[in-house]
């Protein structure tokens, strides 16, 4: 809390106003669903409802709590009615709804210049300390864990709903709190899918099966996607994945302090370009992950953040090919001083178990 | 996609601009994580990114599909730039961040009057056609038959999580697509936290043990809560067991066509107010739910909602005391021509296990 309140006169803020709710669980430990946080330079205030009363109580350090009894937004409105004028409000426009912010200019009153941030709180979340970086390595481990014990058990005729019920089971028995995105367990045809949700589907011999799962532990995510092939794969299928595996290896060897996201992209896609591959890769290299497992920095085409120490993100290139199926290898990693350490450290070589 | 534009002319709008995703898996079937819908009285566009080319092909019906290179709110903006103007576009103020909305004005250029609507996709999704109906029974039917199993299953000295894990894993075994919201297990003095997230805490016997839980088939949810004791209870406990049981009944009675939602609210508070109770019962009676888990209408106090054929609703009343623990009874009912019938149909009585 004490780092933002340095960074409020950077943006020309006296008080910010902070959504969503990871920025707020960020900030003083609140987990509940429904909750803002006004950061003024001597006090903060958490608002929520009565269902959290308890909960708040037990959780929220750095912050008052106060109990709204209609509607979040009216109650912050009040407190910034009543807040010594003029005063300039920091928020962020991606963390409010036009009919959020529509009702907080109705009821806030005059004198407020309301000032929107430049992702502040997201940009300080980026970077890790040290509590951070332990639950995010404790579920990285995890979901390696559950990669080895998935290899010897998956066979054919399991459907992909099946794998997926037990990777999520898995993370559960293993002390996760549940997985950290809707698993995705992509066989056949549907392996070119990058997004694809599990179905009834069976897998098959010979194809592509495509696992992409996450835990959470205390708070924090973690991904990892491994492909892998029942049986044996064709000529074709083992060139295909080598290629992506050459791109991975080469992202992650140029992820470090310094560099810019770009760099990191350019690097998996230029592999791919190699192989004429590139047109088939059709997402970004990579995106952070925290208590999101979508948050900056992203790793795609034209991102200039630049890489520091503590960012963790993962590198996960693909190649789908519609009418045979795709690859995706993702691994996460953290920057360090002086290069980058991989988090998950299941195997990589393509596995036809 | 047709009951909508006939209410276009209602809200003033010759486009809608639909938005956030359920009203879009709703109108067009598209179940992929990014994605933007434009309705107009003679055809309907689907903006989404490379990662679903293949999946929107497959889902999609009723719209033409446009892969947006450079950002969906700038595919958008684009198509509305070169759109015949003048034209009024309706859009929802709670499903565009402000900063959404920004890009959309900065982008479309000039000749669009912007028309905030009144939740009228969220209006028809409230009431449910039968092939609706018939996935929200089989959602139903499915956490019924987990909660039956866990009758059997749960002891003293599981820990919460491990409930949860459980549960979550036969949703899943079950052919659920997985849970429909974070599964809610909270023994103890927890149990008094109405959305309390399940801890490695070991359930002990004599204590409240509240089991919210829901699973989602074919994209629609269910959601249905008990609260059991291992071993017995205490008189104390028995007596606020039977006082929201009784409260519950209350509410499901008063659910029927024509009745206002607050209505059916004040049935379940009066009766709880009749046992001193109303005080910590802290939250509103029952809530909407289909695609989401929570949507149209709101069962709470002010809320002017007339019950309608077809609508499904939760009935939810709960009692909750800091220093003694928590209870929660809830059901899923869809409203039918002459009354409401309950879809989950797990036994309400008090179980001392």
């Amino acid at each position: 809390m004490d780092k933002l309140r340095g960074l409020l006169p950077e943006i020309g803020a006296d008080v910010l106003l902070v959504s969503p709710l990871p920025n707020i669980r960020y900030l003083c430990g609140f987990t509940g669903s429904a909750a803002l946080l006004l950061v003024e330079a001597s006090r903060s205030s958490l608002f929520t409802d009565s269902r959290y009363t308890l909960q708040a109580r037990e959780e929220v350090s750095g912050a008052r709590i106060h109990i709204a009894k209609h509607g979040l937004m009216g109650a912050v409105a009040e407190a910034l009615r009543s807040h010594r004028k003029p005063v300039r409000v920091g928020y962020s426009p991606h963390g409010l709804t036009v009919a959020q912010k529509k009702l907080l200019d109705a009821r806030s009153g005059t004198g407020i210049r309301w000032i929107p941030d430049r992702s502040i709180v997201e940009g300080l979340r980026a970077v890790k300390d040290a509590d951070e970086l332990e639950r995010m390595r404790d579920a990285a481990d995890l979901i390696t864990r559950v990669f080895r014990d998935l290899v010897r058990m998956i066979r054919p005729k399991m459907s992909e709903i099946e794998v997926a019920a037990e990777i999520e089971y898995k993370i559960k028995r293993y002390g996760g709190s549940g997985p950290s995105f809707d698993t995705i367990v992509a066989s056949g045809l549907r392996s070119a899918w990058p997004h694809a949700r599990p179905t009834a589907k069976l897998l098959g011999k010979s194809q592509f099966i495509v696992l992409d799962h996450g835990a959470i532990i205390r708070g924090y995510c973690s991904d990892m996607t491994r492909t892998v092939c029942l049986g044996r794969a064709t000529q074709k299928m083992r060139r295909i994945y080598a290629a992506v595996l050459e791109a991975q290896a080469a992202a992650r060897n140029a992820l470090r302090p310094g560099v810019r996201a770009e760099e990191v992209d350019g690097a998996a896609r230029g592999v791919l370009k190699r192989f004429k591959l590139d047109g088939y890769f059709t997402h970004s290299t990579g995106h952070g992950l925290g208590l999101e497992v979508h948050e900056m920095p992203r790793l795609g085409k034209n991102e200039r953040t630049i890489m520091r120490e503590g960012m963790v993100v993962t590198i996960e290139p693909g190649v789908y090919i519609s009418n045979l199926g795709g690859v995706r290898i993702e691994d996460e990693m953290v920057v360090t001083a002086t290069g980058a350490t991989t988090l998950t450290t299941a195997p990589r070589e393509f596995l036809e178990l």
